[in-house]
């Protein structure tokens, strides 16, 4: 199968594809006999205002008679899409579409794609609020660092529905789960190891706190500028927030200063950052997370070369692939499905350990379970409690 | 059949029916094959990318390669649900999502139920105009007025696809098809008759205006203070908008000294609003449109006694339903299909005059065709171009 995406012009399928059914999702109901003039007076007017009334009395009744018990809203401003960047919201939308896609396919959530002309994070927080009702959790997508951070932490606040950024901690919870079973293929733990951090993004950012803080390890982020230290004196205020849990030892300078003796290199930044030489630098047995796509930051054949102990990449043709579809359906599909309303740090380790757990005899070939793998969204809803 | 729907208790049909069902629409996929790791890349990173890109370059493809081609938003801010009032966003769900089961059931046309928290102008303006790219129109539902004259006059002015309001104009038009044909059953001519309009809310406004426009007869709206007349020192600016088009001679007083000679009373008023003597003060073979739900403004027993010559109610267990389902379904099919971008007055009257001619031997027991006639689509969205 290797490479076979790639040679097949992936690009060109999915054209054809998108034309050919011209989207990926559609409207069904949920009854599928012929709807008769009772069926027309109960679903509709006048029947219908009795559902209404149930629900103003009592607005807790909305899942049990609306479909928001399985709906999640996909939304995005389009402002960070794949690796495309800031392409606005009409062509942030086959992606989000293509998310609902996921989330039927994998959990049979309903999903509803959502792009926002909306730029600052006042604007995001305050359409998202207004919307908010008609929905039962929201996926947050796509929408730039560091705004963000601040629209997440805002809405988690106020809504009364689950609200995550997918590109923050599905990753994370994919990348976390993929090192519990590293750690198992090197025999090393996780708190003794040296991580290197690539790319002080949304992922990044956010793979950084949750490594902190599910093991303390001593982590190094590193962005376009080199590596996070109190020497630098462009940090923005998320960037401060990353250097309280990270680089203990304030060092300073650029990738290869960090990689020193590192057992851990997690890249989430750009094609063939690393080489022969870099990855010599670091400690013997490395774990390799090149996650740039579509060409990562090592490639798999001088992994191979280069004695890197475990590998992944976010590509569907090596083992290992961080794909988030791995987590965010199961991790909806719980919120929904047990009525949580905010999902926590533990959930996000829970839903890490779940998937871990699904690999039963971890190797370097396989650390993280195929995203097909048929017992994810139950094994992970089943901890989002 | 008549009365088997109230009889039947269809308040508790309609609650039974959304438990058991969950709600009434759900996401399914266009593709209906199995997804596997090519579609996967596809439909989702890295392919995606490739229809991403080709809107960004040129917008106008959104609807090629996103399900936006066939999907209308339904919006409300909950303020004027059915009869029920200002219930708020989440109590107006199940409507809205009812709304969008009319819209697959009759045209097929996907539909996304989205209630919003907004009570101004200015926030239902601007969160719709923030949402507005993920759709391919629009249809208002349930706004009270005036706000949702301003809503939708300033939406209409800015955006790029249709917006509609339905509360308004679905019911304006069928009302006029209804009148087409009743005008043939009882050898009038519309332009000569008196009418009066009990109601100046949402559709009361827009049948005036939507009469007018077609053929100037005299009009005579009644809002629950009375005439509208420039004697009045009450009226919003939209009341006095509606009386330039409304009450030539200027009568005043009350609804009593509007019904002299008319030859048409249309309601969307309240309940037993008229009686016998009331109806004896109009021409001969008045023409009465009873629109109050669930109870009309006449009862179909009374009108038989007073000699009405056609009578129709919102009711489908009566003749001549007034049903906004038999217009918006082709409305919104023949906008999208057509790339239509506003729903301009002669669209709406194209729709009548469509609607109109599906009944080709009008009767007094047959003025408006069935919603449940197959043809209504196909023919109204011919016209909507």
């Amino acid at each position: 199968m290797v490479y076979n995406i790639i040679a097949m012009n992936i690009y060109e399928t999915s054209l054809e594809l998108h034309e050919k059914y011209k989207g990926k999702i559609t409207i069904a109901l949920r009854d599928t006999e012929p709807l008769d003039q009772v069926k027309l007076s109960a679903y509709y007017s006048p029947g219908v205002a009795a559902a209404c009334l149930a629900i103003a009395r009592d607005p807790s009744l909305l899942p049990v008679y609306t479909w928001t018990n399985n709906l999640v809203a996909v939304i995005s401003n389009g402002t960070a899409v794949l690796g495309l960047g800031d392409i606005g919201p009409k062509a942030a939308m086959p992606v989000m579409e293509g998310k609902a896609l996921l989330f039927k396919n994998f959990a049979g959530i309903d999903s509803v794609p959502i792009v926002l002309n909306a730029r600052t994070a006042d604007e995001i927080v305050e359409t998202i609020t207004r919307i908010a009702p008609s929905f039962g959790a929201i996926n947050l997508e796509d929408i730039a660092a560091p705004i963000c951070f601040e629209v997440e932490e805002r809405l988690k606040a106020t809504l009364d529905i689950p609200v995550f950024h997918d590109d923050q901690h599905g990753t994370a919870v994919v990348i976390l789960a993929g090192l519990i079973n590293a750690m198992k293929v090197t025999n090393k733990t996780l708190s003794d190891c040296k991580i290197v951090m690539v790319g002080a993004g949304a992922a990044g950012t956010a793979v950084a706190k949750l490594l902190h803080l599910y093991a303390q390890p001593e982590i190094i982020s590193v962005d376009s500028k080199g590596i996070i230290s109190h020497d630098r004196t462009d940090l923005n205020p998320e960037k401060k927030l990353l250097l309280e849990m990270t680089n203990p030892n304030n060092v300073t300078g650029k990738l290869e200063d960090a990689l020193h003796n590192a057992d851990i290199f997690i890249g989430v930044s750009k094609a063939n950052l690393l080489n022969e030489d870099l990855v010599a630098l670091m400690a013997k047995q490395p774990i390799i997370f090149a996650l740039a796509n579509p060409e990562p930051e090592l490639s798999y054949e001088l992994a191979q070369k280069t004695g890197v102990a475990v590998y992944a990449t976010g590509r569907s043709d090596y083992p290992n692939q961080v794909n988030n579809a791995i987590a965010f359906p199961g991790i909806f599909r719980g919120a929904l499905d047990h009525g949580v309303q905010k999902i926590t740090d533990q959930h996000k380790i829970a839903a890490a350990e779940a998937i871990a757990s699904l690999v039963e005899n971890p190797t370097a070939g396989e650390v993280i379970p195929s995203v097909f793998n048929d017992q994810l969204v139950k094994t992970i809803s089943e901890v989002i409690r």
